[in-house]
């Protein structure tokens, strides 16, 4: 059997280091050169992980840029022909082979009301990178896996150099030099308890701020490699309604991160194993291990709540590899899903 | 057995009337007087049922006023103490109980950054509505009901009404003003196969452009009242990644909208059924109607697409609460929800 999605995952912190060693320079002359632009607004155009990783931009660009940031729909611009005033306002595109169709298209359109576009792809000679102002190489390397982990992690660094870059922070420090090695040390844990998880059809993920990126790919990830229904929600989200659902053994994913999420999602995980009785997979660090967890991975050395989702990726996509074999199931060849997805 | 939920959902069509009748004129002097502002654009905020309402929103502003639109993130500005430039912005907080912390914060911080703050909420003395600079009821009467019904379909209209008002439009025409009978024309009409439900514990929910919205709600109404794990994406999010997972016998829900929409779903709900060997339940008009759907409700008589999901969200809600009375559960008490959330 093959291994090419975790071979994949492994390559992380090599793909990661090349973007520190390698891709900071580039992004910085980008970062300098939008700085100058004086944008009013931010937006973002994806789809699937990568718009999981649009999802972490959202929060990178209002957070630390102070720039109000939209999540593009995409049928506005391709089925709906919205025609907005863009002048001033910056597009980004996000696409692992730069050959999505729709957002080919949604950038094209924003281009011509005014936007200025970057693309970050994988691809130095695909579509988006060709008609973008600015263009910035993820530096992966081939993905051949389906279900994208590298990329979608060098995204993740990619969009958040370049809101340091925009910031006008023109030195990396020590800490998030480290960003490498704490994966590389996450790749040498491993998840405990999941094999009772062998006949879960469904689950729920929970996170909040930053890492409701890390909840949705998590999700995407389980359902393209294990064929389970799993949906993501903010820890708000989920007390909106969808939390009636959860009772007695049913499955919760909780990602428990660094910083200013971290007091939400404790209380999170107390109430939905007190009130609601839930089956409870936890990712955090030792502190955040709840014994109640019936499975776990402890994140041994963590970081900045803003880097804090390149480094929870790790523990989602190890667990979509993991529970897909133990399901009997290749996830390097998901049903009916190709590397390029052509939508329109 | 209360028939609380059920009640509300049949109140709907004198709701409308009254926005109609009674809500346009204020709704209309709101809308001169945001137009005379010039926005750059609009943040919405909201959670829950009313999220989906926002959802509807974002579409209408861009399509119909080219204003660009950002769905907020309340933990922005709750958690992480964005500041944003919000001079000449227009944020539209939502929210049935007018009493949510979050999202009251954020329009209390985002007010502070400048912006023009509207808010819709059902109740005229609620904290939304003392802090707003306009404030639109929803004039749904008291809702009772856990599941909120009357007033998503109440929100819906006043958001479209608010856009038709801000974009100049003075005088409805018989086309719009038909809605509540259209509802009332479906509130007569029976789901058709859904007995076959009775032991579904997941469902995937699709729709398209502005009735995304509606597979979003029907998702939220059957986690709500039913306990079923439903997930609602867009025909080309699906196609990213989690249309894996659906194979032989995975449910489906999918409105097939009039308008711009329709086509991209029709070749959905072919690709799902020869590809994936899905289950279907669909909700679209006669011609949309297909045979191998094993579960269905016709929409009697349509209207335009940007009005449709006020129509579309008849069947969503009377699935969910027949389907709850079909698994013999109370769709009157969902387990563990309160009228207002308090999220933080």
């Amino acid at each position: 059997m093959s291994n090419i999605m975790l071979e994949e995952i492994h390559e992380q912190p090599e793909v990661l280091d090349r973007l520190f060693d390698e891709g900071w320079t580039r992004i910085l002359g980008v970062g300098r050169a939008l700085r100058a632009h004086g944008f009013r607004f931010v937006m973002l155009f994806a789809r699937g992980t990568s718009d999981n990783a649009a999802y972490y931009g959202k929060y990178l660009i209002e957070n630390l840029l102070g720039l109000p940031t939209a999540l593009g729909s995409p049928s506005s611009f391709t089925l709906y022909g919205a025609n907005l005033d863009l002048r001033d306002v910056l597009v980004v595109g996000i696409s692992q082979s730069g050959e999505s169709k729709d957002i080919l298209e949604s950038l094209r359109l924003t281009q011509r009301m005014g936007a200025v576009i970057v693309s970050v792809t994988n691809s130095e000679s695909s579509s988006l990178a060709a008609i973008a102002d600015y263009h910035l190489p993820l530096l992966a390397g081939s993905e051949r896996s389906v279900a994208a982990t590298k990329t979608y992690t060098a995204e993740l660094l990619v969009l958040y150099l370049l809101v340091r870059a925009m910031g006008g922070k023109e030195l990396l420090n020590e800490e998030e030099r480290k960003l490498p090695d704490q994966i590389r040390q996450a790749l040498g844990v491993e998840w405990i308890g999941t094999e009772r998880y062998r006949y879960a059809e469904y689950m729920t993920v929970v996170s909040r701020g930053y890492n409701l990126a890390t909840a949705k790919e998590a999700a995407l990830k389980l359902m393209e490699t294990n064929y389970l229904f799993a949906s993501a929600f903010s820890a708000a989200d989920l007390r909106h309604g969808p939390i009636a659902m959860i009772g007695d053994n049913f499955p919760v994913l909780a990602f428990v991160p660094p910083g200013k999420a971290r007091l939400g999602m404790l209380e999170l995980v107390n109430k939905l194993t007190s009130d609601n009785e839930a089956e409870l997979l936890i990712v955090g660090d030792e502190e955040a291990m709840n014994p109640i967890a019936s499975a776990r991975f402890t994140v041994p050395e963590s970081t900045s709540e803003a880097l804090s989702p390149v480094l929870y990726a790790v523990p989602a996509q190890l667990l979509a590899e993991h529970l897909a074999r133990t399901k009997g199931r290749n996830p390097d060849a998901p049903r009916g899903l190709n590397k390029v997805t052509e939508t329109w």
